[in-house]
């Protein structure tokens, strides 16, 4: 793809959500729709900062917004005003290094034969060259480098005499993990790959009965007043339109494949996944690890703000006092040092602040949700130290992150992956902790209460349930 | 098109030319080639201030920018250094109401079977409807409104063996009026419709005789220091790679009808069209026009700024002195005025001030390109009358504009132009004018020294020289 | 003072600081100060969001840089790089209804009789208006609305023969709140009103021996890898130079007043305070609450954010659980609404999510830091009770707060303060809570653990410690 | 004063007026004046583009809005409407290198014993320093470098018991050249120096027949439909309140002093000065300059823009026909250039774009208004050259221009002036020209038609008609 000049982007320090997609359809109400979908934008927010989009439908014409930034950045007063329509899909999106330009930001809309198209889309596709090079091959010719687009032209070109057949067919010939909705004219179709990795849920507006919403997530539901019906089940393609909302087909689903840091991490504390709260799996995870572990401390504290919910648990567990050893600063925004060493440490503590009063003298427990890079965790405990503390002890709430994921979540590179090619010890030494214990997969089965053959864990275990490796590692 | 929101855009009170496009190839030279593609957009900004865009190739990787705006609101310093390479295209557009959307800004970027092209064209198809509904029944896909989209498509779709091949092929399909410029990875491609509609030279750079330069108009050739070879022949197709530039091949050219309106209004003064000077062919036309009118006046004025030049001719062909009797505000930008008529009034006197000590007791002369909505006329000749002038009689560069063009100039709607349907006299009356007289075709035709029938005065005669119509009037 | 054209700024729903302050003098080091001020800055952002600004001193010259919006939004690499010199002072600032302007941005730099001089504080002048007609009626001119404007002018005019002088004859003059820091060519001067109203302490860099930092809180101290010595002493004038710092002199101090809300919600969590650390404090008063009140509740939570610290000490002394039952959405900007009610009530939900699963069935004590205005908690209760609580119970970490602040904290409006003239059963029905409950005054001060008598309560007790109201109430 | 951080300015190329003033009364219509106020700062935009801003008055309270940039840029429909009442004093200032903070917009805005107050002015006072000194030593400060405060603190001293006295008082004490304007809650006073160095005129509205305008030139006037009534005398006071305008004293005006540039270059060429059109003086300096000089060419240019105007005169006296040689690009903003020789050739050739068929071959008469740094000049020249102009012969409309002006006019240092300290021949050379002509003093003063002893000669002849040198010179 043509690159768009760009500057560098700082590297994430946490495993990184690629989207969050919504779709609500209300053809039977007055109301416009896009205020609406907007909520349920803002509501996904945090599993994509980078840009936002919204194509709404009148029934007629499709009309779209979308811009880099965050929803209160692309969307205004006047920008949700100008988009009339009764049904709407909206996307939030995490600039990856793939994926960060102005031209992959979606929804994605098309003229095509089955009229004009949005398509909205979180995951990645594992067959996504062999599928590009098809299209090529027969005269197709791709403006982004979105998997959008890949399952946009394989729908225009499916031959098919209607749009959900279309998408039904199409969606065999993918591979991978995706969670989609698509907008036309008349309706929304929604679908979930077949071994249900990325979530994607199914609810209802309480002010309308006839009108339905997917999201990635039920917060979203929940935000606009609405209801959780259920999740939309692996491999199920669902048809929103004025009728309600129907399962038009469902594609074999030989094995389940959730994905567990969507639990871990991803998910909002108030969301329910797999028929589960997030926050309340949180504390269930800190419980195991405390369960699991020798735990030789004073205090247990949370590394701001996704360590939070699994030290209640751990202090729960463990009979220790949860205290708070360090805030984070909420006004953070772009740092500038000076590009000597002494003030680069002081960056650190703009962004958290540890509250010597609280840590001097203790043996500290803190409880972190994963180690990617292991940068931050070397930096919080030197924090802690310098701030009094006796010993600093590490404890995290998933298993070493020691794979990369092919399913859309950040860093795609093995050799980011600080737990790669090391033990335990080796990576305790090296982040400076007193103690490093991380929680077994067993346990996170556990407290996750899902079947461990219907998670995904190849992060921690290698075992990826999808055979198409699209970086050819 | 999925349509995004946007609020109303004023109407123009000038016939609007679309696009301006440049490319540059340099591969032996060792210099980056983006700072001149931008010096040739800067000199082409009269031909489109509503976005800007560059694509340039390194010999394996695309890079773009563009971005709504004139050419130093998108390109700063920071984006002309990041876009590396020695090949390059430039676009400035004008945004219609059908094309002013951000995601039609050009060059347009894609990968095809050809690897990553780009592209960027001025003018219009006009069985544009009929290519696009043959991609969207072969399962093509649009994003965007742009012709070149469809253009895009035809090439990627052509099956043949190489990209000169290609896009011969193509643009035997095309009907219309283009001038087009097509980067690869390792050339550049430009061509011009057979009838030569849409302006397009080539010339070299005088510090690099290995490096070629397209462009619409001769200004950027001259404005980067170059020299101008020849004009593109209507039909042909240039190739410019490392081996320097070849005529690819030439589409049959039964007629040739190039756009008299260059001449008349869009060309930069300086500009050489037909090898003609474009200020030169202005003021033979103010002679014309003055040769063939009954003229009382006490003095000679140029409505400014495109009035200025035929006013020269004017003035000395008639013997009368030119003044200067109205002058425009440079600094004028959007102008904000309560919504009640008396302030409403005080606007047209912000953009244009009359010098009352010229104007006051005389016979007034003045001189325009062009009549297309008639306001501003009336709004010219009440602020004269109001600063003294005796008579205003109005003079008109160009025969009356009663045919809508469909071959890319702005109004294509017929119903905006004032002369349609209007005798002279009843125009005169409308606007307030003592007399009303238009230079004639034949004195056009004169002063244009072009043979009649290579010229295209289907705006003034309503005889189409390309035959499909896109609006089906 | 003439007024900039404004649109009206939403009231805030918490008592609000004025402004913060930070002063640092580092003569005999040969780094620049810019950059430490601006970290100090960045650890004060939660005293003001409204402004932020900056004046260094190179020994001859101030520099001043100040703007509207967040400490990132006026300082950029450029802008901190542009700032010479070894002295600085900084300031951020709330907007209130009376100093929104931009001519009020802080520091204030003029030229006087002293030379340069730039002033910034924090607090409120209780005779401002009497001293604002003095000077006017001997010819002065005011060109803001601003405190500090009439500081530095009776500065101006105190005809002493050096600067330190002058401003502590100024000092004798003021009545009201205040902590403030000036910065001549030479020298900082920082002074703190002699009851000690507003927070005022001294630190020093540990890189750099020499150089010491005055700031509104210690945080700003720490955050620049300093040490806090000691607090500014209550009418103490303490000078900063190339020979250290100093004590010039001290004002007398019948009586001590610290703002007891200081620790209750203004001050950052890691700040110390009168020798005690703000996070702790909090706890404390949750306790002393849980000791005061009849519980009867299944679990513990905190309104986010302010209401977290209160509330782990409430459940550690009530021995109930301590839950996550509401969390706030960090990437909440603007939200836009449409007018009509169904949807207003969604924009409480997207700033506050409720965690269903924790708190369905429960009773429910909420603990919160205040109660001003009233419609937060109403609010909050209502989102509670949607979400399943059973029965929410509200605890308040102060005292009922029915008397306006005239030192510097807003509301300054008694009518906007919801339990004035209201009991506290009144208030509980008003807001729609199973119980409400306020820590008392006696049991707030045993949290606090300082002397009733040094502290300012008057927010609580209507009791003034300092005479003058420049409201005239 | 306090520097504010800043990026360097490029000098310009032309004599810099600094400010534009204007103030409308109506207290007796109904009408917001906000709206005129703005047209007339719109029509004054030439004399500077730095900083614009308005101040109004609703009989109580003064409102105010300013910002850096052009008047479109700091004032939006919201801005204006915001600006209540029927009386309004508004400024545009042309940034120096002394005067360019954002702290130094106008117009300045205070309290003061009369009330509130405003101020806005054009000049310069020479005597600054001592009137500074003598405030500082009373006790005043200052937190601008405007004479504008200054002024105001010696009316704010003056201890008289009425404005119109305090300002009448205060202008006796001013020397230097300065037009002004000051708006109370009641009235707006206007005064003019002594000697009438900067232009100020009084006019009426024509819809409102007790509203009255004074501006720095009449064409605010009439863009705002109203009629010049007279100049404000040299030496007078005006008042205009609700009784309509009365003259209210007068200074001694020994000598008048009117400065010739105004007529030469800053006006815009539609004002009315000393009752004299600018177009036209434009025009009679040209044809002196062709009397005096000898010439030998085939065609007559203007440098545009402001060397047209003379080059009609010029080649109206000569009898050479008047051709458009060269056109200015009209969008040309930053211009990013690569740091190579070859390229920054280029720049000029953006700006300004030679007609090479007319120049081609040809003996060229090039008219200019002034050199001031002369690099302009000689960039021209090796334009035209290179374009294909034979020889190049420049003719300047105004006498050698070798002495600063201490009066308000930019560049204010002698070393800046090309021609300072070199012959004519020297600085033919130094340019390149065939040929440079300059206009003589007494053909200058013909043309103007204005007594020699009225007017201000100084940057021609070196002599100051008013004593003081603020620069020590």
């Amino acid at each position: 793809m043509p690159h768009e000049a760009m500057t560098s982007i700082p590297t994430a320090e946490t495993p990184q959500e690629a989207c969050g997609v919504v779709g609500i359809f209300s053809e039977n109400s007055k109301i416009n729709i896009a205020p609406f979908c907007y909520l349920g934008l803002y509501a996904l927010q945090h599993r994509g900062q980078a840009s936002a989009g919204m194509v709404t439908s009148d029934g007629n014409t499709l009309w779209q917004k979308k811009g880099l930034g965050l929803v209160p950045d692309v969307f205004g007063k006047d920008e949700i005003e100008e988009l009339p329509g009764y049904g709407a899909i909206g996307h939030v999106r995490l600039a990856t290094d793939k994926d960060r330009h102005a031209v992959n930001t979606q929804p994605l809309a098309v003229r095509s034969a089955f009229g004009s198209l949005a398509i909205a889309h979180n995951g990645r596709l594992t067959n996504r060259n062999t599928l590009e090079a098809g299209l090529l091959q027969s005269g197709a010719m791709l403006q982004t480098d979105t998997d959008s687009e890949i399952i946009l032209n394989l729908i225009a070109k499916s031959e098919e005499t209607n749009l959900p057949k279309a998408v039904a067919k199409t969606l065999r010939l993918l591979e991978g993990a995706y969670a989609l909705v698509i907008l036309s004219q008349d309706m929304i179709l929604a679908a979930r790959d077949p071994v249900g990795n990325r979530p994607l849920c199914l609810g209802k507006m309480e002010t309308d009965p006839e009108a339905f919403i997917v999201a990635s997530e039920s917060c979203a539901v929940s935000n606009l007043g609405g209801k959780l019906i259920r999740e939309v089940e692996p491999g199920e393609l669902l048809v929103l339109d004025k009728r309600g909302y129907s399962s038009h087909s469902l594609l074999p689903s030989p094995k389940k494949a959730f994905c567990a840091f969507e639990h871990i991490y991803f998910a909002r504390p108030d969301s329910i996944l797999s028929d589960k709260n997030a926050y309340l799996v949180r504390k269930a995870i800190g419980k195991e690890l405390a369960l699991e572990s020798k735990v030789n401390a004073d205090i247990v504290i949370g590394a701001p703000d996704s360590g939070i919910s699994p030290a209640l648990g751990f202090a729960e567990a463990s009979g220790l006092p949860f205290e708070t050893g360090v805030i984070k600063n909420r006004y953070v925004g772009r740092v500038f040092l000076e590009p000597n060493q002494a003030r680069r440490d002081l960056a650190v503590r703009i962004k958290l602040n540890p509250i010597a009063e609280v840590l001097n003298g203790k043996r500290v427990a803190v409880i972190d949700d994963s180690i990617v890079r292991g940068t931050t965790s070397a930096q919080l405990i030197t924090l802690l130290k310098d701030a009094g503390a006796k010993e600093v002890h590490l404890y995290i709430a998933s298993p070493p992150y020691r794979y990369a994921c092919f399913y859309g979540v950040e860093p795609s590179n093995q050799s980011e992956l600080v737990a790669r090619g090391r033990t335990v010890e080796e990576l305790r030494t090296l982040i400076g902790a007193d103690s490093l214990q991380y929680v077994s997969v067993d346990g996170l089965v556990r407290a996750l209460a899902i079947a461990k053959e219907d998670l995904c864990l190849a992060c921690f275990t290698g075992e990826y349930p999808i055979s198409s490796n699209p970086n050819g590692d």
